[in-house]
This record gives structure tokens, sequence and C-alpha cells, in this order.
């Protein structure tokens, strides 16, 4: 009878309670790390004003911001004032502007909560995920961007991941680059959207992408070739990444864009904060990760400097990305105001998926929803049946009063056999009851349901005679 | 230079590292509270389908939905097909009927979600905030009543609250008394609603609203008189709530409600289930808070049983609400079929507020960001900063490893005068770095910024320094 009403909207999600619990352990860890590292927590409003979010992600992203009809009776006109928060970073921004004075100098902050895009969906991409954001503000060194490197190594490794890399490069060695093979101004952001999706499309793809907008120029064909075949390097070369000697690949690559870029002086300065990321990341867990990968180029358009992303063994798409953005915050506090920001995102709604496909989630994670059931003692006699429910409520109180988790049966005249096989099939360890002749004697019957083995025991022993069993 | 554009949208907002922090304490009291009772976690999406919640809250409610615009080229129409969360109870009602054979019977969830609503913002009043939801689906039993009265309780007193109250009553109770006293039913929503605003508007205003509404016949200001002074039923009578005895109280109101009511059946059945929450209450943490209220009504259309309401010693408004809703599921599910439901929400934003108002946070809930910040080592040569810098990331590192919670300054070459004073102003208790004539020893300077008392230990002795001072 269930109808198509019934299920949740197009691209969202609900969650039983086995997925909540395993959402909850994977941002518990993050959380922990991320606090380990000295971030605060920051939680903004999942509705925006509509002004905030516009003109920030670029044309793509604009289109795909859900946007909300104005309240009440303004809503006949169609008019849509505020919009859903597309990322947390456009928040984080906002935040800084707006409270300036409150907040510490180099803020550094974590947020783990969803935001919405109305994109098609397909395996693995939702209408409605999760984020996981670190940002520090304030500072342009590049301790940043390799602490952030190192937290987000932390998160995967104490989730179990051990095949992953971090590829990075930079918005400036870029443009150096895009000039260096001819690419008008105006039409860098055209291509680096092009080359973004070289992931998705392959370098033909990226190719007829770039023809199609007419900025295929030889020169940066014969770059994207380069770009393409990035695991032949000078002298340096592996057929399997994991087999890489990182330093001198990184090494080579850093050179074979010098060469590139020339005197550009931007592009140079990109460049020396590559090779400062790779020297500082030694002493970090995210020293032999990173890798320098000069085809990385992310969609967003507010990057500034360098460019985060993390890929894990065997999987399509990252695992998390981010990068530095120093004009953004300007963008809320009007002229001629910079604050250096730097972020990194961990996408959960990627991480659960591995995680539940490689069955790297603890087994004990998703365990009975208490640790005894409580039954309310079958009875026959009209009088009975109140004093059997009290009894049980009673027992049940005392129970969680000393910790431990209890289900009441919620039914009360319900045969006792048939009590105690609803317990076994939600998988309860142990039962427990008022019967009727243990009410004068102060006494309760205890079942362990994992061996069926009844227990009668005082009342005050009750607590000790469950919780001295559950391992 | 901060313009309005950094606000967060109206009736929104942003929560800095001390509110989440807060709001994180109570978060998790309320789940270990549930989670206690052997409830389990459920997580719903942020958007519906417009249909979904449309004419579920009653006409106020419908306008209080915020509506989404339709996605993409769509937007022009000015069409919604979706619409953000108003309620964490419709929601639920939809997943059980989606994943009936999925979900145990006796579902009991907890819910801990934003809900949204285009409310004029007032003084407490937010247009998003928290609900925090228990519910028992599939049994009819005054057991559930209750078990949540309970666990609300539970979550109260642990949260430090000690003088509150439940106001109890019966939406048949109401009907029998509305039919009583000659209220037609079709005008049946339209007293509710108006009594429900009994709080606000006194009685009175109340008066008014019923006169408008063309329903005020002598018998209901009658008893609206009454239901106003309900202070004194019977022989039972007290200025102060808190003196009341409340078993002889509620007796005697029953008693008046049932002389009242006659012999309307479903009237009499609802005093019958009144009367089991009384009598099985008495072995719970709520036996002695219960208090039937003849004027609580409460807003939403959906209620068709018992409902609650929480209401603390001083103060407007109520800590949160339920009740029992056995048709709401069978809307989703289709004709005929029934599925009994009752549950309680309590309201996180008041609840915090008034812990906030009366000091009642643990006074350790907020301290610094980290157990101890990592200087980077001011140096004067240029070929010594890098050192510096990476002697700082692996210090930080170690610290993290073991534990502690490491704040890195993420700046290079600034004074290490400055960087203590900075570390004074965000109350980090420890400084640690490794100064000019430590690497070599490997040692490591640890200042203790409480007593000002600097100490060089062995770098493998740094954890313990601090560890073994941290209390």
């Amino acid at each position: 009878m269930s109808s198509t009403k019934t299920q949740p909207a197009r691209g969202m999600r609900d969650f039983l309670p086995a997925d909540v619990r395993r959402r909850g352990y994977v941002i518990g860890v993050i959380k922990e790390v991320y606090e380990r590292f000295g971030f605060e927590p920051l939680e903004t409003p999942a509705v925006e004003n509509i002004e905030t979010l516009m003109g920030k992600y670029g044309e793509e992203g604009n289109q795909l911001i859900y946007k909300i009809l104005k309240r009440g009776v303004h809503e006949t006109t169609g008019e849509a004032d505020l919009a859903l928060r597309y990322d947390l970073t456009v928040p984080l921004a906002r935040v800084v502007a707006e409270y300036r004075d409150k907040l510490p100098k180099f803020f550094k902050r974590y947020q783990i909560q969803p935001v919405w895009r109305a994109d098609r969906p397909a395996r693995g991409r939702f209408r409605e995920f999760y984020q996981c954001d670190v940002d520090v503000l304030d500072s342009t060194s590049m301790l940043v961007e390799v602490e952030l490197c190192s937290a987000a190594t932390d998160v995967l490794v104490q989730l179990g991941f051990r095949e992953f890399m971090i590829r990075l490069n930079h918005r400036k060695v870029i443009t150096a680059l895009l000039d260096a093979v001819g690419v008008p101004e105006a039409k860098h952001g055209e291509a680096l959207v092009a080359i973004d999706k070289l992931d998705k499309l392959g370098e033909e793809g990226v190719q007829l992408e770039l023809r199609d907008r007419g900025i295929a120029t030889e020169a940066l064909l014969e770059w994207l070739s380069v770009v393409c075949h990035s695991k032949t390097y000078g002298a340096v070369s592996s057929e399997d990444e994991r087999d890489l000697d990182l330093v001198p690949y990184n090494s080579a690559v850093l050179e074979v864009l010098r060469k590139r870029i020339g005197k550009d002086e931007q592009g140079i300065r990109g460049l020396e904060e590559l090779a400062s990321i790779l020297e500082l990341a030694t002493e970090t867990s995210a020293g032999s990760r990173i890798k320098v990968d000069p085809s990385l180029a992310r969609g967003l358009s507010y990057y500034t400097g360098s460019i985060l992303e993390i890929e894990a063994e065997g999987m399509k798409g990252s695992l998390g990305g981010g990068g530095r953005y120093d004009d953004l915050v300007g963008m809320f506090l009007g002229k001629d105001q910079r604050v250096p920001a730097c972020g990194f995102s961990l996408g959960l709604e990627r991480i659960i998926a591995l995680m539940s496909e490689r069955q790297m989630f603890p087994s004990d994670l998703i365990s009975a929803p208490a640790d005894v059931m409580v039954m309310v003692s079958y009875q026959k006699e009209a009088g009975e049946k109140l004093e059997a429910a009290k009894d049980a409520l009673g027992l049940a109180m005392y129970f969680r009063a000393s910790g431990l988790r209890a289900y009441l049966y919620p039914l009360p005249n319900v045969q006792n056999q048939k009590q105690r096989a609803y317990a076994f099939k939600r998988g309860f360890p142990f039962v427990a009851v008022v019967g009727n002749d243990d009410r004068e004697r102060g006494e309760v019957t205890i079942r362990d349901m994992r061996i069926g083995e009844d227990q009668k025991v005082k009342r005050e022993k009750a607590v000790d005679a469950i919780q001295s069993r559950l391992k």
C-alpha cells in the first residue's frame, strides 16, 4: 500500500538507526581529530539570504542553489529571498566578516553540517549531504596548508584508510601556465572548468571541451598531454602509484613546471609555496602522501592559492578537497580588506560509502538498542494487570538509574513467551521480569538470552547480575 | 565596515564555538537519557516533498511552511515542489509508512534535528530551531505516555531543572466537553485553536476570540471560567503550585470533568486513560510532576488522545510538549490502516535559553580550545626559519599522537613574546617551544601559563610534563 508519497524527496535520504550510528561514528572520529588540532566548532543556519550565496560559486553553482520563496502572502509572486546553504565556506566567510571583533585571531574552526545542491542525483551523489570542514583564518603561512593535510590524514588513518594520496596544485601556477600557453586571461575560468573534468572526460573529452570554448591553443593541448601522462616526469616514472617515490617525483614535477612558467612572478611564488608545503609536511603524518599534480584544477571559483584533493586507491572521485581563498572574506568586508584563509573539507558521504563497501566499521558498532528488555508479566486477573505494569515500569526505572539501557516492552497483556520471542528477535542480551511469585519475595527473574538461562535474584542484585555478564 | 549582508537571515542564528559547546552539552544529555530508555536514532532530510507536509498542521501551519522553488529552469514559474521540514513528527510518520517492513515493531525512535517555520521572529522564537523528539509506534498502551513523561523528566533533572510540571489533558475529553457545552463538531477545531491561546491572551482574550468565531455559547464561557481558575477544583486549592498536593488535586479535577462529560463514551475512555497515566506514573520519576489541566489544548491538529506540555516554574511558554496521534501514520499508509503512535518533543532553544539565564551550565564546559600551544621559535637567520617551523610542526604532531590537544601558532617569524601574549589571551594553559638551544639537546621548553613558570624537559618527557599538571 505504500505509495511514492512516503519516499523521501528525490536525491535525499532517510537514515534509519543503523545508518545514524555509522554516521555518528565517523563524525565522532572527525570531531575528535579536529579538536586535537585545536579547531573550534561553528554552526551556521541552513538558510541564508539569497545574496549571500549568489555569485560565489561560479555560474554552474548559482544554478544548483536551492531557492526559497518569500514567506506568507508574498509566496504568490514566485520571488525567492532565501536559499539553502551550498557549502560551509561561504557561510564561514560571512561569519568572519560579521563577528570580526568577537572571534579570535587565527580563527581555527571546524564545521560539520549538511549542505544542499540541486544537482542531478546519481550513484553516490545526493542533494543533501554532509561536509566536514576545517579552516584557518588570518594566516598566509603554508604551515596552515600542512596542518590541514595532516588533520585530514589523521582522520582517514584513524578510520582505517591506508592507501590514499593528497593531490596538490596551486592556482597561481595554473594561471601562469595558462598565460604561458597563450590562453587569454578572460578565458582562464573556462579553461579551469574544462581541465577540472579530466577525471570524468579524459584527455580527449577535455580537448573537445577546450575546442568548443575556442581556447584550444596548440601549446595548451601539448601541455594537457604532459599533464595527462604525469606518471612520467623527467626520469621518474612508475606504473603503480604506490611504488612511486614521491620525493624525487615531486621535485621532477616542480622542475617541469618551473621551466614552463619562466619568469612569471606570481607563478614562481606559487611554486615556492608548493615547495614549502612539501618540505614542511615531512615533519607530519601527511609527509609521505602529498603528490604534486598539475592536472588538479578544482571547480570552485574562490580559490586563490594552493588547492588540494584526497584520492583513495581504487576509487573514482575524491574523499575531500580544499585550498586557499584569500579574497572571499573580503567580498563580505568590502574593498581593500583582505583576510587570508585556507580550508579543507572531508566528504562524509564518500567516506561512509567506501567504509561500508570495504566493511571498515567496527563490528560492535551496531549492537542491540538496549542491554535489557523489561517484560510486563502476563496476568489473567484484571486487578493484577495494573500491578504488573507498575512493577515493570519501576524495574525499568531502577535499571536506568543504574546506568543500564533498559527497553520496556510497551504493551501489557501479552503472553510472556511472546514477549521473550520479541526480545530474541531484537537481539536484547537480557530479559528481566517481576514474575508472579517474585514480587512478594522482592525478586526479579533475569534471563540471559544468549544462553537461554533463567536466574532469580534479589531486586537489589539485579543490576549487578546483568552488568557482570555484559562482558 | 560590516554591512547587513553579513548577518544571518532574519530569525536564524550563527552559533560561535561557545554556543556550539553549550548546545552540544544539552544534546549529549538528551541523547544519553533517550538511549537509556532504549530509543534508537533516526534522521530524515531537511527537505521534504511539499505534499508530505501540506495539510498536516492545520491552516496556520500550512502558511508557516518554507517552500522551495522547483530547481533549474523551472525556477521561473515560481512553483514550489519541495519544502523545509516543519516538525519531526510528520517525517516520522512518512518513514514508518515507507519502511514498515524494515523497522522493528514498537519502533522507539529519537530524533534531534532542526526544523524551520516562517513565523514572526520574537524573543526566544526563531525560524530555525532544534526539536528533540521521542516517539513510540505500535502501542496503544498508556505505558508509552508514562515512559515519555519519565524520559523528559530525567532529561530535565539531569540538566539541573528542579521546578517543573507536566500538564496533561486528553483530546477525547476536550471533544466530549465541547459537545457537552454545545459547540458544534465542525467548530471544534476553531475552539481548540482559541483555547490554546489561553496562555497568551488570558480568559478575556479567548472569550473575545470565541465570540468572533461565533462559538461563544454560555455553557462554553462558563466552562472556560472554570478552566481559568483551575487552581480551585472542589476542595483542593492552593495559591502556589509548588504547595499543591497533586494526588487529591488530580482526582478532584478528574471528578469535575467526569460530571461534565456525562455518558459520552469517548470522553469516558479519555478520562480512564488519564487516570491510568496518573496511576502508572507513580512508579516513575514523572510521578510527582503530572498535573491534569483541562485548559491545555495544543495547536497541532493531528493529536487524537493524551496531550502533554512541560512548564518550568517562572517561565512563559513550555519546555516541550507532545501527545498521541493514532491517525497520522495512516494518512501515509492509506485508508483503514491505523498505526498507534505517541511522542514527545523537547524544545532545545527554550531549555538552553533558560539554562543560560539561570547559569545552569557546568563551569568547565567552555575551556580553552587546546591543552597546549606550540610556538614557532622566532629566528633571525633566514636559513633557520624553516627548521624552526619544522620543529614546531613535529612537536605539535607528537603531542597530538599522545592525546593532547595541541594548537600550533600558525605564523612563523613572530617574536616569541608576542606568541606568548597570544597564548595568554586565548587561555591556553601551556605553551611549548623547541627553543634555539633546545634542538641539539633534544629538549623542549614548556611554560605553565597559569603560573608563568618555564621548564626544560627532554622531548620524550614533554607530554608527561603537561599531562601531569593538567589536573
